[in-house]
């Protein structure tokens, strides 16, 4: 059984925030506008419950799909009315129906009351039944692989957020605010009936990791870092562009710039079938400790540095993660899906950010982010940069020359061919001379 | 007791929708960003619980308010830790501190927990505990009339509103689709860092009340309706617009904008202190009758036809709302805030979606936003129609020559003042020649 959830009340009951349905839902049904949808799957039939339409719906919504139409539209065997739910629910042992935590918290309760599972109202859950985790395993095993559709949906996705892309950067320059450039990109979403997937991070702060504020004003020798997806039909797309204000990179900037780009290409060089995902981060890792080497910010030989997490220092989080209908993929799931059996999260700073370590299939889409970043929570810790300093490996002074590099990542999305990989997101400046080239210039 | 809520998952736990506190908490602490804050009022004195900033939300969210930036920002006495919450509770009868039931369901779980309430996870509650009304009811003394502060946040508001209106027009041309329409309003309030203050209507079928969806193109014939407002740290604004899409009314468009537009004038320059806001709503309805009959659409005395409700049929919902942190604000009380003691929603059709009925004063604002349309839901209704169709009230063959009008809806949000009134939203083209110059004519 799997719910499509509910709307969310914003600042008062009838003030929703946008709706969109359960992931495992969606899926399964296509139907990403229906809130308190049921899917019920039993014996190999599929029945879909919903609320009809009413005739208040009508005069306040307009008339919505009958039943014939939903079923046609979703491939279901029955449409049903919800009122028809509960009771086929008392038909079984509550325990023996298998289901998955919504994120929405009333659905939750509903699961909780109806199914007597004992599941906090939000957050992560671990699931303890045999049945959930057969069908959490079951879900996981068809969403980790897209079939061409699905891979169409989220390359519908990234033309808008391609679009979006170039048009912040069109629209950069000194003394017009983060908010400006925010506008510009999420309007090219929803121009083409995209949302954003995620809060988009739009920022000359690029440090603050997942910087969602818009306040500040670029400033001539500012860095944009933009972190700006879209979804489509609820397929998400993530990607991250960072460019200077200026249209022109400093030196520094400009150095750090290139190893991004090159710990990006080489990872991106190793997506392929059967090679498994920490690899990849690891292999980044390297490229960045090489160039940090290079530019004497880190002293040490790359292979070593990597080992004991000094590129961590200044590349705190995970190559990437799954992408799909959510944008970190099956994350509700935990590690269960972005962790293959037998593998867990590492403890070492850093390392314990990735999201995922599975050996990569066709049909897999991931996400390759880079990034090089000076955050003051960490190079300020005696715990985190203290032992790193102490032993001379990171050369604060020589950091501290890159002063105009607050943060920089560069994000593509990257599927799994059965004979290497196709980059999703080819049509978004990159390279050093089209991200200059596509910056807007005119005074403020 | 007064909670901020949490955040409000999406798609899966760590992906929430854009955070906004609740009204109450927000009205008295004007903190809009901390998720889980709980305002106390005790003994004339106000303590503030917060959840303090970890070093992993250094990492990923930047450095956030300490404590005494935050006494500082709201001027409360005491400002502590969340963890103290509950141990301030517990010194007390739970059903002896006063609540408000919070929008967000995980909240009012707590609350439910805590305080021993046993309210439904969502939607309205009727409130039980006298406590809890004499707080209410408070908080609706103070949140009826706004003092200058709060009208120049909404006029701010406005200013952004104004824009995405101007720019919607602008945008309009054949061809284009609704989507493309709004994201150029959408995008003129994100670049001032206001966000929508509800669902966006940007619709060629504005005789769908609350339509949000974005999918058609705009054919040379359609008017376009928009209902778009912004939001500026919390306070809303609530303005609608008609236009046509060739930048040309057809006569039967204009004829029955102008009628809407003469309703709205009428009820305008009703709005003063001491005068009944129902007595609005009737006012406009009459004008709106007597143009109907005008056009031969109704048969009668407009008097009678409002007596009756044949008005309705056309103009469904009521003249407006109270506006303020939420745009049907307080709505979370019900109608406890819209509706003067001893005053209850009438029974009858269209009467009975009225959502204000107060003596007005100084310093409340309000909605002013009649409209006509052509409901299949109502027109086609032998229970709401038929009467009317039976007696020849409503001329369905006549009704029918005005094909090119689906929705037409004019709103502003006006303040009542000492003297009489003002128009807040007053930068936005309204007139018919104002509205016909502001559409873009450039080919698809």
């Amino acid at each position: 059984m799997l719910p499509a959830s509910g709307l969310r009340a914003r600042n008062y009951p009838a003030n929703t925030y946008p709706y969109r349905a359960e992931s495992h839902f969606l899926y399964f049904t296509g139907i990403i506008d229906r809130p308190g949808a049921v899917l019920w799957l039993e014996d190999g039939r599929a029945t879909l419950f919903v609320e009809p339409s009413t005739p208040a719906d009508a005069l306040w919504h307009g008339a919505g799909s009958d039943f014939a139409t939903l079923g046609a539209r979703t491939g279901v065997d029955v449409v049903a009315p919800l009122t028809e739910c509960p009771p086929r629910i008392a038909q079984h042992a509550p325990h023996g129906i298998a289901t998955l935590p919504a994120a929405d918290p009333v659905t939750r309760a509903w699961q909780n009351h109806h199914l007597r599972r004992d599941w906090p109202l939000e957050g992560f859950v671990e699931l303890a039944r045999a049945g959930d985790m057969a069908l959490a395993e079951a879900v996981i095993a068809l969403r980790l692989r897209h079939d061409a559709a699905a891979i169409q949906a989220i390359e519908t996705a990234l033309g808008g957020t391609a679009a979006a892309h170039r048009q912040g950067m069109a629209t950069t320059r000194p003394g017009v605010s983060e908010a400006v450039v925010r506008a510009a990109m999420e309007a090219e979403l929803l121009a083409r009936d995209l949302v954003p997937a995620y809060g988009s991070i739009v920022t000359v702060h690029g440090e603050i990791l997942h910087n969602t504020h818009y306040g500040n004003v670029l400033q001539p020798g500012d860095l944009v870092l933009a972190d700006v997806g879209g979804e489509w039909q609820g397929w998400a797309s993530d990607i991250t562009r960072t460019w200077p204000v200026q249209g022109r990179f400093s030196a520094t900037q400009r150095a750090w710039y290139e190893i991004v780009l090159q710990a990006q290409r080489d990872a991106i060089d190793m997506v392929g079938p059967g090679v498994r995902y920490r690899d990849i981060h690891r292999r980044a890792c390297l490229t960045l400790a090489r160039g940090l080497v290079d530019e004497r910010i880190l002293r040490g030989a790359p292979e070593d540095l990597v080992e004991r997490g000094a590129h961590a220092l200044l590349f705190p989080h995970g190559i990437g993660h799954l992408l799909g209908l959510d944008v970190h993929d099956m994350e509700d799931l935990g590690d269960r899906a972005g962790y293959a059996p037998g593998r867990a999260r590492s403890p070492q700073f850093g390392l314990g950010y990735l999201r995922l370590d599975r050996d990569l299939e066709p049909g897999m889409i991931v996400t390759i982010e880079p990034g090089l970043y000076r955050v003051p929570a960490i190079l300020d810790s005696p715990d985190l940069a203290g032992p790193f300093l102490a032993d001379g490996t990171l050369d604060r002074e020589r950091l501290d020359t890159f002063a105009d590099v607050r943060g920089i990542r560069i994000e593509d999305d990257v599927l799994c061919t059965a004979s290497g990989h196709r980059v999703l997101s080819h049509r978004i400046p990159k390279a050093v001379a089209e991200i200059e080239s596509a910056v807007g210039h005119a005074a403020p």
